[in-house]
């Protein structure tokens, strides 16, 4: 639908101010506190930071500054020498049998197509196991396209075997001869804006790797089912980046016995370009930090809480921010880690991994978030990228406060990642969750210990 | 939050396949009948359709085709000269007080800016009346940012008023010695994709002029309030097409008395080229041609009912297809015109413009689609822009079937305007509408007249 423009341009403004006078915009609701502060300032004033760029440079220098000005002591900057992926022009557009531009983004690590683009067959496969029963040789001369819809889940458990046809997809095609592949996103919503993140392609060669929307692998799948032949034209110009500087910020909040071992609280502060990396992760550091400070309200707390805004997760797959805290951090004594990464919406779940004589600690931790509708969940928790490392080398008691994922992934590592989608009383509740966690875990005064992973059931 | 990949790939794959190795693939709903086929062939089988293109011409051959094959008579293609607009590359970003890239599309009608883009300061409007007050020549050397957010509203009267700011905000930027405008999307989701459509300058000089979605406008507004002076680099290279070629799709279904004035049902053809045109207006043809022939089960219908598929109405500001209708069909006694191009949600009023010697019929068409949950709505009914210069020349009584709104705006215009976004159901509901009001007026033997719009209260 269109309107015919009025002859006179003047009428029809008058029109629309005698309807329009008072203040017309309908802006987000915008949220207060810490959290909030830190979300919105990363995406507001940084915006996408990428592992390895400037922008990921000055998201540093923002967050030491900011976390300075909350009172954290002993903030610093411990960068660090990594391989990341950078991003390149981009498009893709089906020439047969039907014409139709496609909205298309590479994946991480996907290396370059030729000078000039790529036109080539397409050949369909409804999901990632029909990509695996090819033969190797059978795709040579063509591009793979892998259709295989992810579904949603409040846990965010679809991630892991969905996401598959993402990390595992472009090796599986090069080991066939693909030139190229091209796969339905990671992702569950409708709009086209399609999800990136990054594959590896291990032993197989590197080949040009992207995702279309949803919307977009709908028509492929439509046309797919028409029988005629496809062909795609396709110009992915991302290209891995060898050498590049990331970096993690650290801050403290020291306790009252500094000779007990500390709670690692940690984030992400790097982001896919696509967005402004709101959801993933300035949230989860926003989170971190407000909920450490409330920690200490009515006290200084027992324990030192250290802050982890790590670099470099997004990319990280062979040196991460994580593997980097560990590696410098190693020989100082930790107790207990969390990490916040998967966006801002409420907690509805708490696991925990304590040592059996710490069960009555456990007891205590299910207790605090029990009143704000937070339910202990069988299995043990296992923290996330930028904790991991740490977790592991000191065999370290863990606690996950799990959000509510059931629309995590309409905007994960997408352009959709952006302030709005955060809200603010959600944000808020997540704060509330943490530092009742915080306050019973960091007035611990007894041993905090794990199960060992090779005893866990 | 991303995922190690872990070091056996395969390890990971033969995980995901023991979960998914039922078919993966969520699909949408897929429709059946007429419109369904129509709105799904258009979409899937020629996609973006911009006025004047290489594609608007495919799609009145797909059309003609189409319409034959249904068993319309008279299936003719009119061709026109007419003025469009065709699109260039384009991209924004702030680089003050923070760098930040925007997501942004030109309007139509926009000039390119300079060879190397064009940088410079830009100063917030909250609302078009800001930027009106505005005295000549203050934006001399800066480009305008006007926020001003389109509330939703079921009957999609928001676009009128909160439509303006696309309409006449280059032109009054233009006015005021602005280089450029960048203005927030005339629209209502909370996606990266910008809305498109078409601006005018009269009088002024062209200017260019993009939209950027809605939440850059948050960002930008919110750094606006901020107070730091704000810098934009600008690329739009789109520009007006001076001598394109559009044309009509014209079909029959010839009545058993062809001596009576027959039923026009109007739709557009072209689309916009960020989405596929599916609710803007694949769907409308879909309907309008669906019902005609339905409209003919259980017996021939009295008069002729003829289908009009519009060229470049969503750029033809100066000649449109219903423009070009009117001038080649002027001759031809026509009763009532009707029209689609509102999407695809249900149908939930009708108004209708009948001479009062027309009450009977007025009441006829009202008590025929109650049924379906349709309520007559106050306020005469006008039909569109496809219908609109044949109802003006013969003063034609008109029915207006008013379909629901309340997210029309978050896809108009958009990357998103895609099949996935139509409901079969809710299109099937559109098609016994209009049926139900055809086999009324096609089967009415009487005179049909309009009340003179001068007479309209």
């Amino acid at each position: 639908m269109t309107r015919k423009i009025p002859s006179t341009a003047l009428g029809a403004v008058l029109t629309a101010l005698a309807l329009c006078s008072a203040p017309a915009t309908a802006k987000p609701v915008e949220g207060e506190g810490v959290a909030w502060e830190i979300t919105e300032g990363l995406t507001t004033e940084v915006g996408p930071r990428m592992a390895g760029s400037e922008a990921e440079d000055r998201a540093r220098d923002w967050g030491k500054a900011k976390l300075e000005a909350l009172g954290f002591q002993n903030v610093r900057i411990e960068e660090f020498a990594t391989t990341t992926w950078q991003r390149g022009p981009e498009e893709a557009r089906l020439t047969a049998p039907y014409r139709q531009p496609l909205a298309i983004t590479a994946l991480g690590f996907s290396v370059p197509t030729p000078e000039g683009g790529l036109t080539a067959p397409m050949v369909y496969f409804p999901t990632l196991e029909a990509l695996e029963a090819a033969s190797k040789g059978s795709l040579k001369g063509k591009i793979a396209f892998v259709d295989h819809a992810m579904r949603r889940a409040q846990d965010g458990s679809g991630y892991g075997p969905y996401g598959n046809v993402r990390r595992a997809g472009p090796a599986m095609a090069s080991e066939r001869g693909a030139l190229a592949i091209v796969i339905r996103s990671a992702g569950t919503d409708s709009h086209r804006n399609p999800h990136t993140g990054v594959t590896a392609f291990g032993k197989a060669s590197p080949i040009p790797a992207g995702a279309v929307s949803n919307p977009d692998a709908d028509l492929i799948a439509r046309i797919a089912g028409g029988g005629k032949p496809m062909e795609i034209a396709l110009r992915l110009e991302g290209r891995p980046q060898e050498k590049a500087t990331s970096g993690n910020v650290i801050a403290d909040l020291p306790g009252r016995d500094p000779s007990l071992p500390m709670i690692l609280v940690g984030c992400h502060l790097d982001s896919w370009d696509l967005g402004t990396g709101a959801i993933d992760d300035a949230s989860g550091c926003g989170i971190v930090a407000a909920a450490a400070l409330a920690a200490q309200d009515g006290g200084q707390a027992l324990r030192t809480i250290r802050v982890l805004w790590a670099g470099d997760e997004e990319q990280g797959i062979y040196y991460s921010g994580g593997d980097h805290y560990m590696k410098l951090h190693a020989s100082e004594p930790h107790a207990l880690a969390m990490e916040s990464d998967f966006g801002a919406d409420r907690v509805w779940q708490v696991k925990t991994r304590f040592a059996a004589a710490n069960s009555d600690l456990a007891d205590k931790v299910n207790g605090a978030v029990l009143p704000l509708g937070i339910v202990p969940h069988e299995g043990a928790a296992h923290g996330g990228t930028d904790i991991g490392p740490i977790i592991a080398e000191q065999e370290l008691a863990v606690v996950d406060l799990g959000q509510d994922g059931t629309h995590y992934f309409d905007l994960h590592h997408t352009p959709d990642d952006t302030l709005d989608k955060v809200d603010p009383a959600a944000l808020q509740q997540n704060v509330e969750a943490w530092t009742a966690v915080l306050k019973v875990v960091a007035n611990e005064p007894g041993a905090i210990g794990a199960v060992p992973a090779h005893d866990e059931p």
